[in-house]
C-alpha cells in the first residue's frame, strides 16, 4: 500500500476497512461478503414478494420496513466503500459505485416525491432496486474465459443478427402481403414480431399463419431457423477453444516474457529465443 | 480377494452370490443384470399406469399384486446384497444403496400408514417408486467422458445461468412495469417465469405481451435467448474435446518422450519408435 | 466385370442396362437418375394431394390414374433391377431391392383386397407409398462423414438420452403430484409428455403449469433443457472434428499401408516407419 | 486508375466521385456512407410504419412525402453510380446495381400503374421496396470468414436438410393415419407442417396430439429434433474452426517451411527464424 515511494498517510482502521469490505483474504472480509451476498439476495426477494397482490395485502407493512433496513444497510456499505477506498471518485464513477447508488437511490426517492407523482412513474423507481442484482456482479471473477470469448465473437454475432433481421424484414413483409390482417397479421411490425417468435423457434402460437402459402413460408423460416443456430454456436466454439487454448498456455518467453505461445511451440513466436 | 494379507474368511457361496450380484463377467451374473433391468422397467411401467384413471379403474387388483410382486423381488435383492458385499456399513450409506432401499421402502410404508394418512401423503410416498429409474444409472458405465466433461464446465455453466437470471430478473421486472396485470404479467414472479419460457424459446403462449413496447422487448429477449444458447453449447464442446483427447493421449514415448498418440497406436507418431 | 477369372456369361444388353441403371456415369445412366428422381418427388406429391379433402373429390381420378402410372413405372424398374443385377436374390434382399419393392406393393395390395376390408386398413396400406421417399437415399452418398460421426457419437447420445428420459420421468412424476388433473396433468403418462414438451423446448401450451410450485419446477426443466442441448451437439461437434480430421489425413504408410495417421505425424503409427 | 498502361480519359471529377461513393477511406467517402446507411434505415422504417393502420390514416400524406423523398434520392445515388463507375454495363448487372434500381423502381411503378390495377399486386410491389435491406450488404465486409463457413457446409447441411424432410414426411403421413382429421390433422400437409412445427421445436400448439399413440410418437419427433440440432451445430462448428484455422496460418516459415503461425506472430515458433 505505501509502496512507490507515497508516504503512509492513510490510518490503520481504514487500511482495516478497506481489506474487509473490498477483499476477501481475510476471515472478516470473507465473512463480510457472504453477509452481503445474502443481504442482496432477500432484498430482491422482498422487491419480488412485494408485487405479489395477495402477499402486498397480507404483509405490506413488514415488506416495507424490511426494504428501509436493506435501504439503510446499503447506504452504511456505500459511505463505507467512499471513506475507505483510495480515490473516492474514480469508485463513485465506476460501475459498481454507481450500482451501489442506484440499489438505494429507489427508495429515497419515492419517499421524496411521494404521493404527488403518478402511480407508475413510483412503481418504475421502486423497480430500479431489482438492479441490486448486479451487485452480485462483483463474485464471478472466474467470468473472464467466457467475456473473452463473447467480445472476441461479438464482430461475427452482430452480421449473425444483421442476417437475422434481413429474413425477418422480408419474410414480415411477405407474410403480410400474403396472410394479412385478418389472419392476425395486422401489419408489418406485427408480422416481423411473428417471424422472430417463429425463427428464433419460440413459437408462442398467439399469431399462426392459416393460408397454404403463409404455412409453406413459416415452414422454410422455422427449418432456417431451426438450421442457423448453429452459426452463433459455431463462432462462440470456436473463440472459446481459441480463449481456453490462450488461458493455457501462459508460457512467459525467458527473453521478451511475453505470452501466448502454443503448447507445442518450441520458440517464441515474437522474439525467435527458444522457449 | 484374498491378497493383501488378508486370510480368506468368505464362505464360498458368499463369493460367488458377490460375482452374480455385483459383477458381469461370468453368465450367472449376465443373467441376473438383464432380468434385474427387465423387472426395474416393468415396475416403473406398473406404477405409470396406475395413475392412469381408466387402468387403475379396471386392472387396481392385479396393478396392486405386481407391485407387491416387485416390492418382495427388490427386497430380496437388496438383502442379498447387504449380505454378500464386504463391507455392509458402506454399501448401505452409498448411492445405490440407498436408491436400492428407496425402491422397496414406499409400498412398505404406505401399506403400514395405511388409510389413517391424508391421500396426498400417500400418493407421494407411492410417487417415490419412480426413483427406481436410478436403479439403471448402474448400467451406463460408459458415461465417464460426459460427465467429466459436464462436470469440468460447471463453474462456467454456472455463470452463464447466472448471466441467465440477471436478465430474466430485470426483464421481468420492466415487463411487469410495461404490460401490467392486465396482459397476464400479474406479479413479477409471472413476469420472470414467462421471461424463462421465452428466453429458453419453449414460448407456452400462456403469457403473451400486448403492448408495442412489450413486444419489442420481447423480440429483443428472444433474439438473445437465441444466441446466449451458444455458450453452454460451447463451453460443453470445449470440454468434451479437452475430455476426450485426454482419455485418448496421454501415453508418452519412451524415446522421444512426447504425447498425443491415438488409443491404437503401436510406434510414436513423431520418432517412430514402439510404444 | 469379368475379371477374376469368371467367364463373361452375361450378355451385353444385361451389362447395358446395369451400367444405365445402377450407375451414373454413363450419359444414359444420368438421364435414367434424372427421370427416376424425378418421378420419385412427383409420385410423393401425388400422395400428399390425394389426402387433401377438396383435391381428392375435384381430381380423384386423375390422381388414381396417375399413381397406377407411377405404379407401373416403378414395376418395371423393379423387375429391370432384379435381371440385370448380378446376384438378384441379393439385391432383393438389400435395403434398396425392399425399398424399391414397397414403393409398388401398396397399390396392388389395395386394389385386390379392395372395398372388402376396413377403410382404415386401406388408408395405412395406401400410406405406405410415402416409403418411397428412403427411394431418394440412393442419391446422397456424400452422407458418408456425417453417418460415421453420428454412429460414433452413437453410445454417448444413448446415455444422454437415458439422462433426459430420467428427468422426464421424475419431473414428470412431481408434476402429477403437485399440478394435479385439475390442472392438466390427467396421469403420469400426461405428466411426463409435458415435461418432454417442456425440456425439448417445444412448449406446445396444451398443458401449462397453473401452481406456484409448478411453475418453479417448470422454470428449472426449461433451463436444464435449454442448456442440456449442449451436451448432443457438443458430442457431435467433437465427433465431427473427428471424423473430418480423419477423413482429411487419408496418407498411407509406405511399409505396412495403413491409414489413419494424423496431419502432422512423421512416422507410422503402426510400425514406425517414416512417412 | 491509369495503369496497366491505359490513357488517362477519366475526368478528375469522376474519379473523385468514385471514391466518394464507392469507397469509404477519404472523409467524404465516409460521410457519404453513413448518410446512406440513415437513409436506408429511415427508409425501411417509413414504409414499416405505412402499414400500420392507424398511423396510415394520421400520417398518410406525410409519410408519402418521406417515401417520394428518399425514392429521389435513392433515384440520384444510382444515377450518379452508374456514371462514376468504369464499367456501367456491369454495375448495372451486378448483385447491388439491381438491389439499387429494386430500391427506387417499386415508388416509380405503383405511380404509374397507379389506381387501374388491384389493391394486392399494388400492395406487392409497395412492399418490394423491403428490399432496401439489401443495400445493407454492402457495409458487413467482415462476414468473410462467416459465408466461407456456411458455404463450407453446405453439402452437408443439404444431406441433414433431406434426413429432417424425410422424417417430416414420413412421420406426418404417419400421423395423418393416426390422429385423423377430427384432431386437426386435416391432411398430409397439414400433418407435415406440424411435424415441423415439432420437430424444429417452435410449438406453436395450434394443432397438438390428442390420442395416445399419437403424443407417443409426438414425444420421439420432439426428442429427435431437440437431439438432431446438435448436427447442423456440429456441421458449421467444424467448417469454421477450418476456415478461422485457415485465415490464420497460411504463412510459411521461411527457414524449416513449416506452418501454422498466428497472425501476430513475428518469429516461427518451430525454429526461431524471422517469418
Amino acid at each position: 500500500m505505501t509502496k512507490n515511494g507515497q508516504p503512509a498517510r492513510r490510518t490503520d482502521w481504514r487500511d482495516n476497512l478497506h481489506a474487509v469490505i473490498f477483499e476477501a483474504e481475510t476471515p472478516g472480509g470473507k465473512a463480510f461478503d457472504v453477509l452481503l451476498l445474502i443481504a442482496i439476495v432477500l432484498s430482491l426477494l422482498a422487491v419480488i414478494l412485494e408485487s405479489v397482490d395477495g402477499i402486498h395485502r397480507a404483509y405490506g407493512d413488514v415488506l416495507i420496513r424490511i426494504e428501509w433496513g436493506f435501504t439503510v444497510l446499503f447506504s452504511i456499505e456505500y459511505v463505507l466503500r467512499v471513506i475507505c477506498v483510495r480515490r473516492p471518485s474514480q469508485y463513485v464513477r465506476s460501475f459498481f459505485g454507481i450500482v451501489d447508488l442506484l440499489a438505494v437511490l429507489p427508495t429515497y426517492l419515492v419517499f421524496f416525491i411521494g404521493g404527488t407523482q403518478s402511480f407508475l412513474v413510483i412503481r418504475g423507481i421502486r423497480l430500479f432496486r431489482m438492479f441490486r442484482i448486479f451487485k452480485l456482479a462483483r463474485y464471478s471473477s472466474e467470468a473472464e474465459v467466457l467475456v473473452q470469448a463473447i467480445r472476441a465473437s461479438r464482430p461475427k454475432i452482430m452480421i449473425f443478427v444483421g442476417g437475422v433481421m434481413t429474413i425477418v424484414v422480408i419474410m414480415g413483409s411477405a407474410m403480410y402481403l400474403i396472410e394479412g390482417p385478418r389472419n392476425g397479421f395486422t401489419d408489418i411490425p406485427s408480422s416481423m414480431y411473428w417471424a422472430i417468435v417463429t425463427m428464433t423457434t419460440v413459437g408462442y402460437g398467439d399469431v399462426v399463419p392459416h393460408t397454404v402459402l403463409g404455412k409453406m413460408i413459416a415452414c422454410g423460416i422455422m427449418i432456417l431457423g431451426y438450421g442457423m443456430i448453429a452459426v452463433p454456436t459455431g463462432i462462440v466454439s470456436v473463440e472459446l477453444a481459441h480463449a481456453s487454448r490462450l488461458s493455457i498456455s501462459t508460457r512467459t518467453c525467458p527473453s521478451c516474457s511475453r505470452e501466448g505461445h502454443d503448447l507445442d511451440a518450441l520458440c517464441c513466436r515474437f522474439c525467435g529465443e527458444r522457449l
